[in-house]
């Protein structure tokens, strides 16, 4: 059977290489609070992790693990069920996407809602009224990617109504859409970011309410950032071992993927010359040779190969054209195959970015830590 | 919460056309065995259903269920692991690949594990010995599409190996690899299996076994077949409402897709002229408008729109480029959003096939059936 292993090594050393470069950004300590953690004068600012959509592919239960062994306490997933499945296991929890339940689950403290909008918060708590009572919330604000969140001017009324409803205001975030392209956008989603905080430090000295975390940096964000005084960083694809930017990030160049795909033989058979294989018999044999057929296919989240793209193995062997749901061929006749090591590699190739390679591939494709 | 629909109607619909085509096809009682019914003098041929990779992305559960209240007996499945989701549901059930596992249920008598190549059979049953007693087997035989199967001159050796063991041989069956494509290859094979049923024919005759069900067509081969004495047909595509064919099939222009793709709405937001939505700002507002956000990202398994393609929703609007992992953005206000009811048009723009858009759909989008 197919299968995905995750390298635990590579996943260190990518955590050492984002924390290296959080340590070298300088920062104060002046508004350190209870969600961030202070190193002497400088606040350290704590490292996050993106396990949405299965963790981009690689696994949510598996990732979920190496980030506690890993220290990691912050997790943030796509919605309400990815987070129930790890709420054990980390101490902070905030799905992006999705409402909170009906039958959400109230003795489960850590599992925070993002607000999107003013409109999604003041149609929870109608919906919710009092039982919303002690629910963390995060609010997203708009900095310049115009998807979703609220606007500065709403960010007092948002607060207003969330204190109302005697939710925990747990974190103000946003999300810096331009980390991974040139120009100076990029600088000044930064700067608004600066002056929600602003914003929201004054409200809380004004209304004496605990000062939230914030946080508004992905990976290439983060890699990029000269300085920051965010309390948290969100590692995503860089945590994974890439970066797709169009910006020199220096040190974003040791970053090393971990995952790997392993395809496991199903038949090897000798052709002869002129014999044809696949679908539509779409492979011509030109000479006798044998032929093996491994068990990754499309079905499995990877690519569909037809023959109008050329994708090579990594050790360097065609996957013959045309590849199935369930399986492709090559001319090996190796017990196993390794598919992809490197997700940028088959990006390229379907002219895409590696997070959608990797977000695809089946989650039910066994995974295994090495 | 973006979810999927699946059009019982519809379902049924594709059911009927399959089920008219082949109660049109000539075939004889000669040969019905325990595997087939008989139909008065003509032998009806069973329609099985292929609901491997989580039934083409359209659910494993919820299309088992349809299935099982359509009359449908057989199952086929990617695994051991879909196998075991559905034994309860079918009669028949095989897995086309992957092992049995060593700690397989042996109470679980309805659970075949097909055979792609004598090395297998031989491993297989170095490996469980005895344990094998009474498990189900499904020969595959090679017919010219060359990926796996056995040989016709490895037939006896097979069956003798199976019998040996006191296997159950439950059917022999191969895949039809041309049912799409135009030339004499589909009619080669077709002959070839009938050759293949001779060899098994006579060597049942000969041993006193049971005459095994025999299989050979998936949807395209059978909706172009104008003789068949197969007892079975794999229906997979068809049933879920497409053919993606070079030949003119008259029997398949009526089938209708069954899976629809919807949205939800995150927030609406209104632009100024010149704003900038998405990532890297791809999209520049021409004049003041609404615009939303709708929870599909390629996370969800829907394609990555970059702006390269132009992606239109069912209601004439665009998917506005860059989609994100867990969103993307158009020009409307509604609260929820159509964002596919025709994987062939989603296929058409990416250079594939409906298969892969359908199968690369996240398994964790909720299925409803309408």
């Amino acid at each position: 059977m197919a299968y995905i292993t995750i390298n635990s090594k590579h996943f260190k050393h990518n955590l050492n290489v984002i924390r290296k470069h959080l340590d070298s950004i300088e920062s104060s300590a002046q508004d350190s609070n209870k969600y961030s953690k202070s190193l002497g004068d400088k606040k350290r600012i704590e490292i996050g992790a993106v396990l949405k959509d299965n963790a981009y592919g690689h696994g949510l239960e598996i990732m979920s693990d190496l980030c506690v062994q890993n220290n990691i306490e912050s997790a943030f997933v796509k919605n309400y069920d990815e987070a129930l499945k790890i709420s054990h296991k980390f101490k902070h929890i905030t799905f992006f996407y999705g409402k909170l339940p009906r039958d959400f689950d109230r003795k489960i403290k850590n599992i925070y809602v993002s607000v999107p909008s003013l409109e999604s918060l003041h149609e929870m708590i109608r919906d919710f009224g009092k039982s919303l009572e002690n629910v963390g919330v995060e609010l997203k604000v708009n900095i310049g990617m115009n998807r979703n969140g609220i606007e500065s001017k709403q960010i007092k009324t948002c607060i207003d109504a969330i204190l109302g409803a005697k939710m925990r205001l747990i974190g103000v975030f946003s999300h810096n859409g331009y980390g991974d392209d040139k120009g100076g956008e990029y600088e000044l989603e930064c700067a608004r970011f600066s002056e929600i905080k602003e914003i929201v430090r004054d409200l809380a000295a004004a209304k004496g309410f605990m000062l939230p975390r914030f946080h508004s940096l992905n990976s290439s964000a983060a890699l990029r950032a000269k300085f920051s005084d965010d309390d948290l960083i969100r590692a995503g694809i860089a945590m994974y071992g890439y970066l797709s930017s169009d910006v020199d990030i220096e040190s974003a160049c040791n970053l090393r993927p971990i995952l790997k795909l392993y395809g496991e033989k199903i038949a090897t058979r000798t052709l002869q010359k002129g014999e044809r294989v696949g679908y539509g018999g779409r492979t011509i044999i030109e000479s006798k040779c044998d032929i093996s057929t491994y068990d990754v296919g499309y079905g499995d989240g990877f690519y569909r190969v037809d023959g109008q793209r050329r994708v090579l193995l990594p050790c360097g062997l065609e996957m013959l054209p045309k590849t199935s749901m369930d399986c492709f061929s090559c001319f090996s006749s190796e017990r196993e195959i390794l598919v992809m090591d490197d997700a940028s590699y088959i990006a390229s190739i379907f002219d895409t970015i590696p997070y959608e390679v990797l977000t695809r591939l089946s989650p039910f494709i066994k995974r295994v830590v090495v």
